[in-house]
């Protein structure tokens, strides 16, 4: 099997579209250097930042196929997620992945019918683990967006004993204290990802292996310089940073942040072309975006991501 | 393009399987007639009872097929529910759904990505329903289960002015003032199908033209009971079949009521082997549906289901 | 022990206050003949839109005071609603309405603190019960507000045997089906008021022994006509107002409705000078009423109303 | 005024009651000498955990009167917690707490009507403010008890422009990031106290001034370590009391966290009778208390609370 060890900064990278909303492929080739030059080391492809529940299967491969190729040379890890709405479909992405050479697999759960108690959300997990045996299998907790909530620490008790390719987590929530828990217990024989870009220090204070983000695409450095100063123990340093992403997501926040704002920065910022979300995201109005511009650079922000 | 209209009692099937979670198609045959001996004569195919989203594209459009062949002569109206995750898939079971000869089509908004307004909704089900012209799309509200909630009177006034082959609402909530305010402006125009089984007086009463429901697949007589009474005028004998219902339907919610519990019900009462839900969901254990048998037997169910 | 028997037209009336906020109390007077000229013939006094919880509990006694001595001789009942943040409170006014010549009182659950279970709940209940043991004690259900949700026919199977003095519910939800189990079970013994005025018709159908509003205290007339041809079996008829008093609602919750809209309304519609909320609610803006007024007055409220 | 400047730990004491629910006043002499030997320095009276909502008001001046005189000469600061479900009664808890001596105020905002709007919360927060001029309010922020949830960032910016005595707040909410941005914008002009016992740790990191905690009163000490390390920049060292906190309080999460488990583990770990809580609280039978107690061993609670 595959290790399951992953450290450092994991981005989770925008499916870049045309206008009209396909696909933008080749695009990836020079989004893998961007990442590079910012100190991010890894990918989380296909997740809720890159629109995976809003991509056909057949996308959602030709997407992995490419991240892996791209990013097999020059990126640490590239983790695909296969969750979906229903468990044949995210065993199909499972499965692909594996084929296509992915390092590690990732999963939410259902998010549409909702799993009523740990055990079957771990049976859930299992039933695709099964079919990747050789790929370690990752949790994705993002409970804000699946309406999915139970103690990750209790369910973590139960995935590592009942699936053997159990890796570890992406815990996209504020809890820290859970968060704490699963850092106490598991720390050493899963990874612990921590997924809310806002709050990175403090779990990199208890312990977390990486991070993973959304903002991470286009202010890699300042998330580099807190993953480097946690880890030499100069926490009071990367708070400094820290504090300037909260103000910089509040910023966004102030205007109504998702998956639509977030590209429109990310092309505003980086001039990487990914392009329009899908439907039933839009693409925010020009004065929206440049409003966000405005005050972004009114707070240092293009200093600050150098 | 087809008509919109749809009347009476239709009932939202479940999806036969087999032990080991396959579909089980030929199932569908005996169950258009076990709807017809109960007086429903429309099915609303692959919805939340019939668990859509946990069933891949190519099983969903396998089980339209059969619907659509196995009910074409005998069932009023085959309406094939097209909601997923995303955009194109559903275009695709659009697509397919009228090419297959359905006679009108469904969808629910997303449900991972939420439409952020009416706008975004309406847009959304605008490029659904360009796929399947001919076809009435019909949208299917159903709160508590996707999060999504919005004014569905404004909605529609949206919708009838963008989508040309817009064709009504299944409405699944308690919100009948809401409903009222639809019959008022669009009885003549679209089809208004009410989904709480448990309140389906109240809507008929408010002038809805069709219920759809689950527990409708082992008790329409009920059902047909109270949609004959209330189209006569006679709320008050409706309304005996409605409060029993409600029991009927207590009866399973105080064992903690979802798809899992009434296939088990549908099965136990029928005998129609419909099986076993897909993951995350799961088959009750016998002890709660022998207690949920017993307990439906002493409020005369099986009398009154006649 | 006082009859727990009430029929009819139940207003929940503002509480009149100067602009400066403090309580307004000779305008009862002409209130309670308000209400009669409107075919109501009972009062829920300080309940959430009397604004019971903004109000100190000096000022509740005083109000429910005046409303008892204004409406002894002309109303059928004055309900005091005693319910607070707290239990002692909640007994304090329980204990001076009885002392002050109340018909019944009503309280609604706790709702910093809220009951973990439907026996806590009636354990609450039965405390405050205790200090009034002439009066019927209502629960007065109301969980968009309070946060508490249990199921109100088992919570009332347990009231029943535990609280002597129980006399119904006031039931404002949308959940028919749980009402109508509650009509099912406690018809005879206790009476059944139901709280949301934008579907009085459909309770009324399953038996509601009365209704229970806010929209009474300005369109009395058309929840009288509703109440009078739905006891006469009417129910098609009944359903004209309702549909109506749907719009009239809708038109108010277009442009966020709260106890601040609605007494502004009751103020411009009337002419009785209840004045503004307390904080943190907030009169209207001019332009706010001015734009319902123009609306209410295009679907034709104003001649609706007599 | 007096200074708005708190530092350290902050205990949210219990309200001592005798069994029959009566408060139990004498207790808290003792109390203030257990709070100083675990290294707590203030106290917060009479908010949730001191089950500030379920008092009247006469219990809430005598409890915070008595903490006044106890604590005076021994705590740095009494804060009294004077929010309560209208201005009024808040207003009358204000000046009666100016009266008697403390040292600050705190409210949390109304939670039957809640504010709609970071003006309407600011206006009311003002009203209360004015009728004690000479002491420093904090806003006391916990939106999973009051459904009150605002950017608290932004309601500060307006509060520090409307209230003159506006002191600073306690922020009880997992959402560091926002709270990042107040440390950021007004660590110098107010006091920001943070109130997640289980994430004290990251607070501070961020620059927080002090923390406010229920689960202090009987592991101080643990409290009292993170502080002091935290403090003198050992953010590593202060992490591992910190995680143990995360576990210990996971311990009671297990078996259903409230009040009433909190003051019945209050009792067994340090003696002092604070007695049961009020209802709708109750306390906890035997067997949890002795499985929460026997699992609090097992995780050595005994020795790491020293």
């Amino acid at each position: 099997m595959k290790t399951n060890k992953v450290r450092g900064l994991i981005a989770a990278p925008f499916t870049p579209m045309h206008e009209n909303g396909e696909i933008n492929l080749p695009v990836i080739d020079k989004y893998v250097d961007l990442l590079l030059e910012q100190g991010v080391t890894s990918v989380f492809v296909n997740g809720t930042t890159g629109e995976g529940t809003s991509l056909t299967l057949e996308e959602r491969k030709i997407i992995a196929e490419k991240w892996i190729e791209a990013g097999k040379a020059k990126l640490d890890k590239v983790i695909i997620h296969v969750g979906t709405a229903n468990l044949k479909d995210s065993q199909e992405l499972a499965r692909h992945a594996a084929k296509a050479g992915a390092d590690m697999i990732g999963s939410m759960p259902t998010f549409f019918f909702r799993p009523a108690s740990i055990e079957l959300l771990v049976d859930y997990l299992a039933e695709i683990a099964k079919v990747a045996p050789d790929l370690p299998l990752f949790y994705y907790e993002i409970p804000e967006m699946t309406g999915v909530k139970f103690d990750m620490c209790h369910m973590m008790e139960l995935a590592v004993q009942k699936i053997p390719n159990f890796g570890g987590i992406k815990f996209t929530s504020f809890d820290l204290p859970t968060f704490a828990r699963c850092v106490d217990k598991f720390a050493d024989k899963l990874s612990l990802c921590y997924g809310k870009d806002e709050q990175l220090v403090s779990a990199l204070l208890l312990g977390a292996h990486a991070g993973v983000g959304s903002t991470y695409n286009y202010s890699g450095m300042i998330y580099s310089r807190i993953f480097k100063a946690a880890k030499a123990g100069n926490f009071k340093e990367a708070t400094k940073d820290q504090i300037f992403s909260a103000k910089m997501i509040g910023v966004m926040f102030d205007e109504g942040f998702d998956v639509g704002v977030n590209k429109a920065v990310m092309q505003a910022v980086t001039g990487l072309p990914v392009g329009p979300p899908r439907l039933p995201l839009a693409a925010p109005s020009k004065e929206k975006i440049d409003r966000i511009m405005s005050r972004l650079k009114e707070i240092d922000f293009f200093e600050k991501r150098k």
